[in-house]
């Protein structure tokens, strides 16, 4: 790893607004050295001269990177160990498929200590609408306290509403989360998160795809969003109303080959429609708790919903069942009383009544047959 | 119609505990009248000995018939026009199929001066839990009313929580609904409904397979549920806890063919948790709304009845014109190989051909299920 190569890559990085494919694809046929010093002269391919010719001679490298250092960061690039390039691998195979989510990204300026790749290497995203509802909000702290519990990393968008929820309940069972911004990851946006992000980067870590001090723009969120998507084994969807971002975050997941999942809500509640519109075409798998989420994306057998045990009274099935709710609570009643009540044969009354003792669901006293006092059954109708 | 044969399917609805196949099919052969003669006698199939030995001597077909017109009430047959054979088809079609929940009633005695085959013409239960949250209760209500706006007859339980309100929703839009009961339908059960089904029984149908002053019992409940289950195109379940009975009439609704939904809530919220898991599953299709429910269970039934009572015939559409132009022309054949030939899914299927048969496009014949002559299909595709 040399210090061209990371130069190199944070002019890149800065020089095309992302997804840059042409370039991408440049930089992949000459190395990163090469393209950007190609770039810096405007000897590209043509399909590459209009992603560069805007900002090509903005070269900010050495203060892009003085930058990131100044908060804590660095420029993690895809020759470094800590790149995810596991994760990452989603957006590479999309791209071959000619995805529209299916950009590698050039770099990622990172702020915070952990290692990129071993926070990624077991992570799930939880996103959702901004304007959450008090239900929504406490899901996404609830799903974001368990899946650290369980050693998960949260990856969301330190958005408000359910990605702050989502990020501080990760924080406050002490593990770690990632935020994916679309600005830089020196700029606090929103606002009112920078004491937010500041913890993140103490405990996690800030990342973006787009150099310091840049500002967001919409179509940065929605670039933003299939890392955010890609870096999570799945993605949780804990509210969102019909229009909300995080329905395209959701289509990222999708198109990814990730497992979508979405929290269902009060139908009365707007703020959880775009989740039921997931749930109902099927893109969606519905997820009620933490263990339903980590069932749905953990390696197989390693991570089960440990099975839910019947430990109760076993269900005594057609005549059986019919002979014991025939039997009386008080008074024991004849074989004969109790197969005109039951409607069952006589003779199989008589055979079933000791079978039903045998498991305490029957006692004899001296009038005949009766409910015992253990048998009741906790059944439901 | 006799008397003889009214009063021959009272005395056999008392006789034997629903379900009782073996009788059914006794009196499939020998019909009503000589099976019930032949009951009475003692004289009959080693299979059915064991069904009618309890209750044979138990002749009250005359005070039956009194009690259930004492109530406003009558015994429908099946030999009568109102009896709503194309809802029970599919019970037909599950027995055929050795499915648990395969059993057509004897005899249905009702309560109320609507006409069962009307009501249940165009129909969808709502069920859930008899412990129902708020939230529950107010969506049913909902959803009764939303569905009774539409011309859609709601069919439940009459039990506490999401049934009452669902029949309550109903009728308040002046809409008619249908009770099914697990006990005589003079019987006021549970206690505190009885002015609901009072109502009901004014402004709609109470309906029961037991005779007259026959009181409920748990295994009742679940042999009942089919019934709910396939007098709807569809179930929607409300509410319903990981163990309510309200899964059962979910398992049946599946098993017959119907289209299965469930209404997603809270999942702070044990009443809603077995909707979820009929969610997660892939169980239930989730909706949000009355439009959602209408969309789900088609309007293809209605449509194609309504071309037909115009006499034009109805254009099939999406998969209803695939197992349309699956049918073979010549001999008939099973509802699997319709579905393997259609691509649609087998439950699907074997709920959609009664519909065709309705609008004169398919006919069963001994081997199965083919185009009709009748149904030269006029419409363009």
């Amino acid at each position: 790893m040399t210090d061209a190569l990371r130069l190199a890559r944070a002019y890149l990085s800065r020089v095309a607004e992302p997804p840059a494919g042409a370039l991408a694809s440049f930089i992949a046929e000459v190395g990163p050295v090469r393209a950007a010093d190609r770039v810096r002269r405007g000897q590209v391919p043509s399909a590459v001269t209009s992603q560069i010719a805007a900002r090509r001679a903005e070269d900010r490298a050495e203060a892009d990177l003085a930058a990131v250092a100044a908060v804590g960061g660095r420029l993690v690039v895809p020759e470094d160990d800590e790149w995810p390039r596991w994760s990452l691998n989603a957006l590479e195979i999309a791209a071959a498929h000619g995805l529209r989510c299916g950009h590698v990204p050039l770099a990622l300026w990172v702020r915070g200590k952990a290692e990129l790749a071993v926070l990624a290497e077991r992570a799930v995203a939880v996103v959702g609408s901004r304007a959450a509802s008090g239900y929504g909000q406490h899901v996404a702290a609830e799903f974001g306290h368990g899946l650290a519990d369980a050693g998960v990393t949260v990856v969301s968008g330190a958005a408000y509403g359910i990605d702050g929820a989502a990020h501080r309940g990760a924080m406050a069972a002490g593990g770690p989360t990632i935020a994916v911004l679309a600005c830089g990851v020196d700029v606090a946006y929103p606002r009112g998160h920078k004491g937010l992000l500041d913890r993140i980067a103490e405990q996690g870590l800030v990342v973006s795809e787009y150099p310091p001090g840049l500002q967001p723009a919409r179509h940065r969120f929605l670039t933003r969003n299939r890392l955010i998507a890609a870096l999570g084994e799945g993605t949780v969807v804990v509210e969102a109303g019909r229009r909300s971002g995080a329905k395209n975050t959701a289509a990222s997941t999708s198109a990814l080959g990730r497992v979508l999942m979405a929290v269902p809500g009060p139908v009365t509640s707007a703020t959880s429609s775009g989740c039921h519109e997931l749930l109902r075409s099927g893109e969606a798998l519905a997820v009620s708790s933490v263990a339903e989420v980590i069932e749905s994306t953990g390696r197989l057998g390693v991570d089960l919903v440990e099975a839910r045990r019947n430990t109760e009274v076993g269900l005594p099935q057609g005549e059986a069942l019919r002979v014991f709710e025939a039997l009386p609570l008080d008074r024991g009643a004849a074989p004969e009383a109790i197969a005109v009540e039951s409607g069952v044969d006589p003779a199989r009354v008589r055979s079933l009544l000791p079978q039903l003792v045998q498991v305490d669901l029957a006692e004899e006293d001296g009038a005949g047959w009766k409910r015992s006092h253990e048998g009741t059954w906790r059944g439901a109708t």
